[in-house]
């Protein structure tokens, strides 16, 4: 499994290509997700709070699936590995098992785009993707609970994509200290931005995932001259960028969401520093039997 | 959506071509799911009763959070669905919803497979699947989770396959009434194994299944000679059926278990009746304030 990241081993979690290799594998994740999600119509009634009754929540159905399934995964320690990043942090339980010692990969911070990625969703991702080629598919009462298992899956996915923007950032950050010191001490924003924005890389991200989702929507048994695409190609590549500016129907999240969090990240590195404690972690490698438990990949 | 499966009314839900177009898109979910699950090792550890001490359980990893994904979905209605099976059926909560009245699809029976496909699963499906092409990848301990989040999702989409057998043999029960009642009664389970068996049919499955596993497996942007696939091929179509029987590597479950989900349906297709309920039921059709959830596609 070479170039799989390891976040039990910092020379791996913060070797750019192995990032870059985990970004491109999670393309595949969040795409098959979205063709599952899209099976089902829009049912917009699961993302309205209180619009079905659940005793003691005050929520949306979905806010109420996803709640209950970050709880679980957190008894198993999902939310200790530092690529995850729960929606409802603050109502999460404490984990069953011992608690799993990783390096210190990360500068402490508190950067979480989990609300603003849901809305995202909710508000553009979704509508585009479910829009139908044909005709409305109306609403399905006895596909809520499908509709929004599945809506967990995305948001999952979608969000480990987004805050793997820490890594990014921490290991350009480490490539180039003084450049980006100075940056950050001046809080410029803008000069953060412009250095970790890679447009060649950024255009090959969209045509590969024009491409992907094109065939993993579609079946390669269908012969016929216009076979039918599962899921619509146009809205997976807008999510995570335009194309084409005067494409204006759709709006761009996943990179640019990726962008903000390496920006907030670093505007957030030197605070605290302590860079004993993390220079001596940054050198601690994980045994095996302390390494029990975690939800990377 | 025409050909996707209603099961809020009996013409769609009973119709072979239909269910056959769900058992064809359940293929690509299945796929999709495989794929994901095989990023990770085999990671023997989590199959193993009581190999992970988790407090006030005794079972396996993977059981305890099979058991915790089902509770949540019960809590949501989704075993109510003709469609969807539980794994621990014993141990799940009232849902937390009103019921969903659904029309009588089915006889009454008791066929669940859960358990034979788990074993199934953990013991030969899994092994193939995450077979290396070159080397053993080891045990990851951080990725219990992960891999056991996973696990759920293939069990589940398996699940819902070979019961989806259910359907197949009620809906060819009702088309040759009299020759299947002459089978049940006489119990020539051989006859009615013959009567639902169709090669012609099964061996298209086989064909779609390596392409679209090839397919699905394949970044489409790797230009390579000799492109990575991302999952066993070979093991994608054993888990269906064997194709050529000196194989003798890889055995064969999801076409044989949907069979014998028909033939178990169908020996209990005659045990009390009550035909007037039947009939009524398979006439009436859900309103959509009744038909308030489930989780069917």
């Amino acid at each position: 499994m070479e170039h799989t990241i390891d976040l039990t081993d910092p020379r791996s979690a913060l070797d750019l290509s192995n990032i870059r290799y985990q970004l491109i594998r999670l393309e595949d994740t969040i795409i098959f997700h979205l063709i599952e999600r899209v099976q089902f119509p829009l049912n917009p009634t699961i993302y309205s709070t209180n619009a079905i009754t659940i005793p003691n929540f005050c929520g949306s159905f979905l806010d109420y699936l996803l709640m209950q399934q970050e709880r679980i995964h957190a008894l198993v320690r999902r939310y200790q590995a530092p690529d995850e990043y729960a929606f409802f942090p603050e109502l999460l339980p404490s984990p069953i098992l011992a608690p799993l010692k990783y390096p210190q990969l990360l500068h402490p911070n508190t950067v979480n785009f989990n609300d603003k990625l849901k809305t995202a969703y909710i508000k553009h991702i979704l509508p585009a993707a479910c829009k139908p080629q044909v005709a409305d598919r109306g609403e399905r009462y006895e596909n809520y609970g499908s509709t929004a298992v599945n809506d967990v899956a995305c948001l999952q996915a979608l969000s480990r994509r987004i805050h793997f923007g820490k890594f990014v950032a921490e290991a350009k950050f480490l490539a180039e200290k003084e450049k980006f010191t100075d940056l950050i001490q001046r809080r410029d924003t803008k000069g953060i931005m412009r250095e970790i924005t890679n447009e060649a890389v950024e255009k090959q991200v969209l045509c590969r995932l024009e491409l992907k989702a094109r065939t993993y929507g579609t079946d390669p048994g269908d012969n016929s001259k216009d076979p039918k695409v599962k899921v619509n190609v146009d809205a997976v590549v807008a999510m995570y960028r335009v194309r084409d500016p005067l494409l204006v129907r759709f709006k761009d999240y996943v990179i640019p969401m990726t962008k903000e969090v390496e920006v907030e990240y670093l505007l957030q590195r030197l605070i605290n520093p302590a860079p004993e404690a993390v220079t001596e972690n940054r050198h601690w490698l994980l045994s095996a039997a302390e390494a029990f438990f975690s939800f990377i990949s």
